[in-house]
C-alpha cells in the first residue's frame, strides 16, 4: 500500500507550510490508538491525513473547512472478510457500503477466479482500482467444492502470482479445513509462500473443536471467523488466532459470541467483527460494518472498543495499520463524521481524501465495468438440447427395496442423512407419496457429469427451479416435475446463468446472473435486493422453510458442511468423507 | 522469520501422532492473546510450540516432561530497542539477558556499521545467527554525530542492501530527528524503502512537542521511545506512534511515564517497554526486560498487561506476532517458567525450543566470535607521535577579552551554553583560576581534524582522560594537564581503543575496548560490569557529579542533545544548529 501524497508534502501541511485540502474542525476524534475521545481537528491533504490537533495553521484559501460541531470523527470502517458476489457485485456493493462508512473491504476472489483464471482476474483487479474506497483481495487456494481437475485450475504458479499482487493481502479461507488439519502439501507450501510475502492466511474452521484447532493453529493460519459460540471464540483467541466475530445474514451470531467480551472480559485487541458476505436485503436493512458496531454497542460493548474492532484491529491483523484503521498523520484519509455513538450512520464519508458520501447517499461516481471481458469460461458448453430433456431430471431407482440416502435439512445450510425406502415407477423414483421430498441435480456446464440427490424439508412444492447460484456455479436443478425442471434449466442456459423458477409450464421468476452465474451486472445495489426478495418470497411460498435462500443454495453444493452435499463428485457425506452416489456422465443419464 | 520445525511436523505433534521434544505440564499459562491465566500444558517440537491445552497425547518415551506445578508459563520477553555495545558486546549481553528471560533482542547496528561497513556487518550478522535466542537488527540511516563524508559511508546502496536482510526488522532511530522534520530526501526515500519491505521505522524524537510530532508522524515513523513525561507519551500514542516506555540507566523514567496507564487509563495494546541500552551494572542490579516488568507491576500495572507490553505488543509492532510474543501452536518456542507474578525472574528459559538457562545461569554455549575479522577501519591511522604531543591539548586563546563558550553540564547528558571571559597564557587558555573547568578535545582517528571544548560541572579534577567510548568513536581527550592527556591518548592509541585515565604521570585506569572503541571482546558480561564500576568510581572521585559516565561520554560528542556538543565539525550548539568553534586540521593545532 502506498499514499499518493508524498511524505514531504504531508510534513509541510503538518507544519502549516502548505494548505490542507480539507480541514475538519470542532469535532470529537475517536482515537483508536489511545482509546480516547479528543477535541481534535483533522487536516487532510490529497489522499492522506497530515495533521491532528488544535492548530489551524494549515487552513488556506482553498481549504474545504468542514464544521463537525457536535459530531464524532471516526476512522473509516474495515470489512476484513467480504464476499462481493451475493447477487451484488464488487461495484454495486461498494456503492452501497461506502455511504454506510465502510471505506475498506478485503474480498474473496472465489467466483472471479473460477470463471476468469489468473489473467482475467488480474485484469479485473487492475480495473477495480478505480473504485472509490480501498478494495483489497484474498486469494483462494481451493474452491468450496472439489471437482475434477480442480488442482490444475488452482495451480501453484497462478496462485502464487496472484498472491504477489499489491492488491492482495493474503490467502482466503480454506473452507475444506481438513486440508490444513491433514497437512496437505500444496496448501502448506502456499501458506509458507504467503508468510514469506508478509501477508496473512485467513481460515474457516467451522465446527473445529479445541483439540483440532491446535493443529489448525500450527498450520499457520492467522484469522478465523467461524466461531458460533463464546467457547469457540475463546478457543481461537487463546490459540493465537485473530478472532473475527461474525454477524451475517446466514449466521447473525453476535448476540451470542459477543459474550466473549461482555462476560469473558478478554483482551479485545485481537478481536475483529465481520459481516461475512450477507445477502443484499440484510445489508439494506441492518447495514454493513456500521451495523456490526451498532449491534455490538446495543449488546453492551463500549463504543470506542466496538469501533476499534472494525478499524485498528483489522488493520493491524492485515498489517496495514500504518495506512488505515486510525486517524493520524501519514494515514490514508478514510474519515467518517458520525452524529452520535449509537446509530453509527455517517453523515459524511471521506475515502482516500475524497468526500464520497453525504447523508447516506453516494456523491462520487462508480466505474462502468464490462465484466464480460475478463471471463475465460464459456457459460455453457453443454448443448441446450441436452439439458432441456426432461429425462435428465428423473432419479433412477431400479431396486425399490434398496434404501436411498436423503438430505434432510435441519436449518438453512445444515442437513442430516436419513435413508428412505422409496417406491419406484418404470425404474425411476416415485415421489408421488412423498410430498416433502424433491429431486435435485447438479449438472456440469460442460456436460460431462451429473450428480443427484433427494432433499427433504427444503422446498417441497417446487415444480422446477434451475440456478447457477451455488458454490460450484454449475447448473443446479431441483423440483418435482421433470418437465418444469427442464424448462427452468433451458432458460438459465439461455440467460448464461441465473435463477429461473417454473410452475407447471410457466416461468414465474427469472433472475439473470451473467457474471459467473452468481452476480448481476447492475451497478445498482437495489437490483440485487429486489431480486433476492422476489426469490425468497417465491421459495417460501413453495415451502422453503428457512430465512436465507441464497446461502441455502450456495452451500447445498459445497463439500464442507454437515451432512449430505450435492457435489461435482456425487452425493457426498461430509463427516465420513464418502461419496454415497457418484456423479455419472450426462450421456449415461440420458440413455437411461 | 522462519521456523525449523515444519508445519506438517507441528500438526502431527498437535494431533498426538508425533512425540513432543519438551512437554511442560501442570503450570499456568499467561495467555497474552486473551489476557487470561489458564491451566494449560505446552508441547514443544524442535524450535516451535505445537500444542497448548490439556491433552497429554504428545508425550512420548523421549519427551522431556517438565513439571511446572505452581509456576507461570510466559512467552519469552522481547527487547525491541537494544544497544548491544555499552562496554558489553552482542555475545556477552546475550549471555547475561537470556537467563533473565529476554529471548529476543532487536539491536542497533551503529558502531558495527561505522567500523565494519556493509560487508563486515553482514558477515558478523551471519555469524551471530549462532547465538542462542533471537537476535535481530535495526539499521541506522545516519550516525549520531555528523562527520565529513558521512553520507558516503551511509550510502543508499549499502543501507538498502542491509535493510533487505532477513535478520533486519527495519530502520533504527534517527537521533538527528530534524532530518525527518525537515523532510530530508535521503531519509524519506529510505523510509519508503523500509515500508515497501514491510519493515518498521524506529525513531527518536527527544523533546519534540506535540505540534512538531505531527510532522514526524507524517514522515512515516512507527515507534518512539523518547517520551519522558506522561504528556509526551500520550502525544505519541495519540498520533499513531507505537509508544515505547523507557526505563534505562540514563533515564529511569518508568515511575513517571507509567502514569500513561495508571492515570490516563489508555488502551495499552500499542504500548511497549524498553531498557534502551542500559549500562552494564544497571542490568546487573536491576535486570533487563524482566526488570521493566517487575518495576511496572510494582507501579500498579496488572501483571498480564505488563507482560503483554514486552511480548505480544512489541511482536505485533515488529510484525513478528505470528512467530514470537505469545504461546500458541506454530510459534517459536520461547518460553519462561516464572515462580510468581512479582519477581519475574525465570527459573527456566527456553529459547527456540532449547533450554538455555536455569535458575539464572546460562546452560548453553555462547559462540566464540573473532570480532577483528569484520573490522575494515584501522583503529588509528594518525601517528602515535602526533597524539602524544602535549601541545595538541592546549586551547588557543589569543584574545583574552573575547568570551569563550563553555558547555555547562546540568545533568548526565544535558548541557547549557555559558560564555566565560578567561585569562590567557602564552596564547593559550589559562584554567588555573577556574577549577571547575576542563578542556576537551575530539581528535579524528585518521588525524585530519580536531575539535575542542571547555566543560563545566563535568569532572573538574581530571588530569588526563582519553577514550574512544563516545558516539563518534573518535579519540576524546579531556583534562587539565596536557601531559597527562597526551599520555592517556597515547595509551588508548596502543590499545586500539578504550579508556585510559592518568593522574599526573601515572596510568590509574585502563580499559581496553578493541571492538569499535566501544566494546570489550570478552564473552563475560561481568568484565563489562567491573570496568564500568571502576570507571564510574574513578570519575566520581575526580569530581564527576552524575550517575552514568558511559552515557555522559557517549552523548558529549553527539549532535542532537541540548546544548553544546563536541562534534567532528567543531563545538556545536544544537538548538541553533550552529558551529561555534569549528574543527581545525590536526596539523594546524600542532603548529600552534
Amino acid at each position: 500500500m502506498k499514499l499518493n501524497a508524498t511524505r514531504a508534502e504531508l510534513i509541510e501541511v503538518a507544519k502549516g507550510e502548505r494548505p490542507a485540502d480539507i480541514y475538519i474542525k470542532n469535532g470529537t476524534v475517536i482515537n483508536v490508538y489511545s482509546g480516547e475521545l479528543l477535541k481534535h481537528n483533522v487536516a487532510i491533504y490529497k489522499d492522506s491525513i497530515a495533521y491532528l490537533g488544535e492548530s489551524e495553521h494549515s487552513i488556506g484559501e482553498q481549504t474545504n473547512v468542514i464544521d463537525a460541531t457536535g459530531k464524532y470523527i471516526s476512522p473509516g470502517f474495515i470489512e476484513s472478510h467480504a464476499h462481493p458476489w451475493v447477487f451484488y457485485n464488487p461495484v454495486s456493493v461498494t456503492g452501497k457500503v461506502l455511504p454506510l462508512g465502510t471505506t475498506t473491504t478485503v474480498n474473496d476472489n472465489l467466483f472471479f477466479y473460477l470463471h476468469m483464471g489468473a489473467k482475467g482476474l488480474k485484469d479485473m483487479i487492475k480495473d477495480l482500482r478505480t473504485l472509490p474506497g480501498s478494495f483489497f483481495w484474498l486469494i483462494r487456494l481451493v474452491s468450496q467444492s472439489d471437482y475434477p481437475k480442480e488442482r490444475q485450475w488452482f495451480n501453484q504458479k497462478d496462485i502464487q502470482s496472484l498472491l504477489e499482487l499489491d492488491d492482495v493481502l493474503g490467502s482466503a479461507e480454506v473452507t475444506r479445513w481438513p486440508l490444513l488439519y491433514d497437512a496437505d502439501p500444496f496448501v502448506l507450501d502456499t501458506v509458507e509462500h504467503v508468510k514469506k510475502l508478509g501477508k496473512v492466511v485467513d481460515s474457516h474452521n467451522a465446527g473445529c473443536n479445541y483439540e483440532k484447532l491446535n493443529a489448525i493453529a500450527a498450520s499457520g493460519v492467522n484469522a478465523c471467523h467461524e466461531a458460533i459460540t463464546t467457547e469457540e471464540a475463546l478457543n481461537r483467541l487463546r490459540l493465537g488466532i485473530w478472532t473475527v466475530l461474525r454477524n451475517s445474514s446466514l449466521r447473525p451470531d453476535l448476540p451470542e459470541i459477543i459474550k466473549l467480551i461482555t462476560e469473558q472480559k478478554v483482551n479485545t485487541s485481537r478481536v475483529i467483527m465481520t459481516t461475512d458476505g450477507p445477502h443484499p436485503s440484510f445489508i439494506d436493512e441492518e447495514g454493513f460494518v456500521d451495523g456490526l458496531v451498532r449491534k455490538a454497542v446495543e449488546l453492551g460493548i463500549d463504543p470506542i472498543q466496538a469501533i476499534q474492532m472494525v478499524t485498528i484491529n483489522p488493520a493491524t491483523y492485515l498489517r496495514l495499520d500504518e495506512y488505515i484503521g486510525g486517524l493520524a498523520p501519514g494515514r490514508q484519509a478514510d474519515v467518517l463524521l458520525l452524529p452520535d455513538l449509537t446509530s453509527f450512520r455517517p453523515e459524511q464519508v471521506i475515502a482516500k481524501g475524497e468526500i464520497v458520501a453525504e447523508n447516506g447517499e453516494l456523491t462520487t461516481k462508480l466505474p462502468n465495468i464490462n465484466w464480460e471481458q475478463y471471463l475465460v469460461r464459456e457459460p455453457f458448453t453443454v448443448a441446450k438440447s441436452v439439458i432441456e430433456n426432461p429425462d435428465l431430471y428423473r432419479y433412477p431407482h431400479p431396486v425399490p427395496e434398496q434404501p436411498v440416502p436423503v438430505a434432510h435439512f435441519l436449518s438453512t445450510v445444515i442437513s442430516k442423512r436419513t435413508d428412505a425406502t422409496l417406491p419406484s415407477k418404470n425404474g425411476f423414483i416415485d415421489l408421488s407419496q412423498h410430498e416433502d421430498l424433491v429431486q435435485a441435480f447438479l449438472i456440469d456446464r460442460n456436460g460431462n457429469w451429473v450428480s443427484k440427490a433427494l432433499l427433504q424439508n427444503y422446498a417441497k412444492n417446487i415444480d422446477g427451479l434451475a440456478t447457477t447460484y451455488n458454490t460450484t456455479t454449475e447448473l443446479l436443478v431441483m423440483g418435482k416435475d421433470p418437465k418444469a425442471m427442464a424448462k427452468a434449466a433451458a432458460r438459465v442456459h439461455e440467460l448464461n446463468g441465473g435463477v429461473v423458477l417454473v410452475d407447471n409450464d410457466e416461468i414465474v421468476l427469472e433472475i439473470p446472473l451473467p457474471l459467473t452465474g452468481m452476480m448481476t451486472t447492475s451497478t445498482s445495489f437495489d437490483t440485487a435486493v429486489t431480486y433476492q426478495n422476489q426469490f425468497l418470497t417465491a421459495m417460501q411460498e413453495r415451502g422453503y422453510p428457512f430465512h436465507d435462500i441464497l446461502y441455502s443454495l450456495l452451500f447445498l453444493t459445497c463439500d464442507f458442511l454437515p451432512g449430505l452435499r450435492l457435489t461435482p463428485h456425487g452425493l457426498y457425506e461430509v463427516k465420513k468423507d464418502k461419496i454415497l452416489d457418484p456423479a455419472v456422465p450426462v450421456a449415461v443419464t440420458e440413455r437411461i
